[in-house]
């Protein structure tokens, strides 16, 4: 006889599993025993093996659809201040210039970042991570990139580590110091390359901050020499890279990260076909951002088609930040990635589970699979396209985390 | 000694009150005084009168940002089934023709609507009705329009008006009996309108189960000519028109909506300078669309500019339905207006405010002043263009409805 902590009945599953031939890896009818925080049983519920029915509790999920917990591989969730005065000067017509002259742009937020105390981050951010909770996320990635200094950089990543803690998401963190150049090192980047590589990164990994390292290689942040420099320190460190990468511009920033065998290359409009080769021989993901795409009104669209011929993962995230993403929804990102990506809500599903795992270097998570983490979301929806299709009323029924049943209202 | 029900002090209002001399119509350090259901006195808090502080329940805002109640002026809130399985194949590349044989478009939520029975309706459009309370709304229009026969157009009405009753959103009901031509009159548009005008329209009206009469006049809907018949019957009834127009191409169903004193042009991507001057001089009010917009990746930019150099006022709402704009969610309406239309956020605010009370005919609400409805929505944000700029993190703190404190968690 079988021992398990929980098991769920009459549901449909929508494993990710590709083993599972079936559109989403769908088994109909099924039923899901977890134990130990992890997945112990799945599959057709007439095949669920004896187990003790009177020391388990068996919920009855009533023909509703389940999927893995929900993944945001890519969130610049910790900052202080707003952007909205200046979200509305652009609005008005005045110029990206005056915008900058006035303190706007990026370095209003480091400013608002660095005198914000680590509580006001921490309980802006948890507004924030509770908000992908409630939409049934599970697993966060939360960059550094506002602070620019070390004192700074540590706090963020300090309130990341204290959201992890603290809140029952997973959270991920990422040392993205190479996000842009702070006033104080004006025209100075590559002394600001040094300060990273030899002050910032060395103590990150020490105190054990970071679970990756992330860079912003582009015209208006760093050259491709530059986000080397980093990689290497991070590879010398031990500590896998990924990269904001051909957003604007191509800076074979694909091919660089693919160099260092990293996780994913983010953002990508402007990829081009050896970069996606490259991408594809390092086992790199895509990282597609659909928010920052929709925000900027940008009109060059990810290479889709090459991404697909080359097998290259494709993931979705929010980029929630201040300045180009400032939507806190992985659900929204779901229709937006269909909608202005034509992607479909399968291989969408696929983007916010599995692929966003493997962006994060997660392998215990993103499929439902025995022997994989129990985070689980429980959808009340009659197909899994609606989770794509629909927005606004909240499908979500029930969460766990690692076989723990959460509260979501 | 002046006798009020509440009284909220230490707020910022943004009345959007033309009188008022500043950006929103701000009132900073203010406060307001409510009385029977109505705003009584507002203010700077420093001129507050005296009134009996003993008996009178008081507020501290601490300084939050206080708007009119948001007003959703154009819904297709009640309907049966969902189009994601159709949507999932227009992604999957299958055609429209093909769609259109397999029963999908408007035709299946026709189908789907009929075939609901009436507390099945109530129970879906009540979780969607509940979503926009959450984010502040107070005041919802909603259409009928897939029952196209009198028993299901019947059925779709007494739906809004149940979710009037018990729920505490206003809910205002629109007759758009001629949305579609439904199967039965199929290549006989002109017998459906004679059906329309004869006998559903009589009986709507007969039952006041109508504020207002929409149509859909488009290629794809009904001619100019047959619009013009709806509308000559809906006035011989006492009833005010509105309509679906320039959506898909221009029909000039903004000039004439605009001479029978009509509510508003709806959509009107397609709309050109004589149609604007019309709407301007029959005072018509523009309703844009920004999630049809979206979902349809229209490229087609309402005339905005015409519409602003004529002072028609713009109001915003969701559209919401099942086919081209499946997103129950004024507040991100709000964003997309901004970023796709490049309003400023005081223009979107106004839009889902006063301009959309004007597009419903209702002129007790929509601004903050003395005499108007106590629909009050109070915002834990810094600055009004908040409401505009950042999405998902649901800033709502408070809200009432005529008076009302209501319970939005
Ligand atoms: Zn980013
Ligand atoms: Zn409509």
């Amino acid at each position: 006889m079988h021992i398990f902590d929980q098991v769920i009945i009459d549901v449909n599953l929508a494993t990710l599993d590709n083993t599972v031939d079936a559109a989403y890896g769908a088994i109909t009818n099924g039923a899901i025993a977890l134990k130990d925080g992890k997945i112990a049983w799945l599959g057709k519920q007439q095949d669920l093996p004896d187990f003790d029915a009177l020391s388990t509790p068996v919920l009855s999920a009533k023909g509703k659809w389940m999927t893995p917990g929900l993944i945001d591989c890519h969130t610049h969730l910790v900052f202080g201040g707003s952007r909205a005065q200046e979200f509305e000067m652009r609005l008005q017509g005045v110029s990206y210039q005056e915008i900058a002259a006035q303190g706007g742009g990026i370095i209003s937020t480091v400013k608002a970042t660095r005198s914000a105390s680590t509580e006001t981050l921490f309980v802006a951010a948890n507004k924030r991570l509770q908000t992908l909770f409630k939409e049934g996320v599970t697993t966060v990635e939360i960059k550094s990139g506002y602070g620019l200094d070390l004192e700074n950089e540590l706090k963020m990543l300090e309130v990341a580590q204290l959201l992890d803690q603290h809140h029952p998401i997973n959270v991920q963190k990422t040392f993205l110091g190479a996000h842009a150049v702070p006033p104080e090192f004006k025209d100075r980047a590559d002394e600001y390359i040094d300060y990273v590589c030899e002050v910032m990164l060395p103590e990150v990994s020490e105190r054990g901050l970071a679970d990756a390292v992330d860079a912003f290689c582009e015209g208006v942040g760093f050259s491709n020499a530059q986000t080397r420099r980093v990689f290497e320190k991070a590879k010398a460190l031990g500590l896998p890279v990924k990269l904001h990468a051909e957003q604007l511009s191509n800076l074979a920033g694909a091919q660089l990260v693919a160099e260092f065998s990293g996780l994913s290359a983010d953002h990508i409009e402007y990829l081009d076909e050896s970069g996606v080769k490259a991408m594809a021989d390092a086992g790199t993901v895509a990282v597609l951002l659909p928010g920052a795409f929709y925000v900027l009104r940008e009109t060059q669209l990810p290479p889709l088609a090459l991404l697909q011929q080359y097998q290259v993962p494709i993931a979705i995230s929010t980029d929630f930040n201040p300045g180009t993403s400032p939507i806190c929804s992985l659900k929204l990102m779901m229709n937006m990635a269909c909608t202005l990506f034509r992607m479909t809500p399968e291989q969408v599903l696929e983007g916010v589970t599995k692929h966003a795992a493997a962006a994060l270097g997660l392998h215990d998570r993103g499929i439902l699979k025995v022997g994989m983490n129990a985070d689980l979301a429980l959808w009340d929806i009659e197909h899994p396209a609606e989770l794509a299709y629909q927005y606004g009323v909240n499908p979500l029924s029930d969460l766990w985390i690692e076989g723990q049943s959460m509260v979501i209202r």
